[in-house]
């Protein structure tokens, strides 16, 4: 056995995380082993099991790596506006880079993995609330939504549907963002 | 080999649908093989097999015995109220039946199987799209929801954050349904 220092190496870590979302990429999440990944990215598969507990983990740790566009709001006065920018972001992510197809593989294997599933939310979910909710305070301070929005909710609306629409493989572009900001921002009666 | 016929014995075919929920409800739905449902169902395999073709389509054909729910929109002449008794009906399906594991199962399947993506989308989603555009259709004649409310992606909103709450493993009850039908009739500005 190769002496593998305990503390992660740097260098490892990135070419595992690469080579998951490579493969996912290549042969779909339903393909991804530990035995995989360990080849591509040129390590032992116990450098990979002693730092991650399951393949979703690592393909999670992938996933979340760039996760900026989920949890940066920007501020230029108009929360209408940022919101666009920022969920337009968000949907540039899914569909430019491996990320859609890795979060369809982590919540496909959290349906039957409650860790993994808990992960996803203090990993991606939990941080996008936080910046959410101080991003819409100020809105709310500005008067730029009622008082008694449950932002929440309305949280849960605009990235629980960009995720569903995710999930079933349906269409997700800019024109959709602006169908789902009317609705959500001015509601229907 | 028994003599099986081509034409589908009803009794069998509800034996089969009936073992997949209580195994998924006993073990969870990554447990699931055909040969356990045939086992659980005293069926042969090969009766699975001539029927569907993979665990993923029994569990969805499970899972839509059951739709009314999810396709039944009343018309009492108020729309709010109508659309809260058929969401608070959906949760209620969701939550003290075997829909939620079962579609929680055929969701994570579907993640790697683009053709039981699909057949989730003609036999849940497509019923329910058809259904709300009629009922949606009336109250908008009824002046109820405005005239250049987005039906479609009203309807994404409202399922599809109940969807998204339900694969995540967060709750779901009555109080919510009322936070996001006051987001999404009423708007956040």
């Amino acid at each position: 056995m190769a002496n593998v220092p305990a503390v992660r190496n740097e260098r490892s870590r990135q070419a595992i995380l690469d080579a998951s979302i490579s493969l996912i990429d290549e042969f779909g999440y339903d393909k991804l082993s530990i035995e995989a990944i360990a080849r591509r990215a040129c390590v032992g598969k116990q450098t990979i099991y002693r730092w991650w507990p399951s393949v979703g983990a690592v393909v999670l740790e992938a996933a979340t790596q760039s996760l900026d566009p989920v949890v940066t709001f920007p501020d230029t006065g108009d929360f209408f506006a940022d919101m666009r920018s920022q969920l337009v972001g968000i949907v540039k992510l899914i569909t430019t880079t491996g990320f859609g197809a890795a979060y369809r593989g982590v919540m496909a294997a959290g349906q039957s993995d409650s860790g993994l599933l808990e992960a996803v939310y203090r990993e991606v979910i939990e941080q996008n609330v936080t910046a959410f909710r101080a991003r819409a305070s100020v809105a709310r301070e500005r008067g730029e939504i009622r008082a008694d929005t449950d932002v929440a909710t309305l949280r849960d609306i605009l990235y629980g549907v960009i995720e569903y629409r995710l999930l079933h493989g349906m269409s997700l572009e800019a024109a959709y963002i602006d169908a789902l900001l009317a609705v959500a921002f001015d509601g229907a009666r």
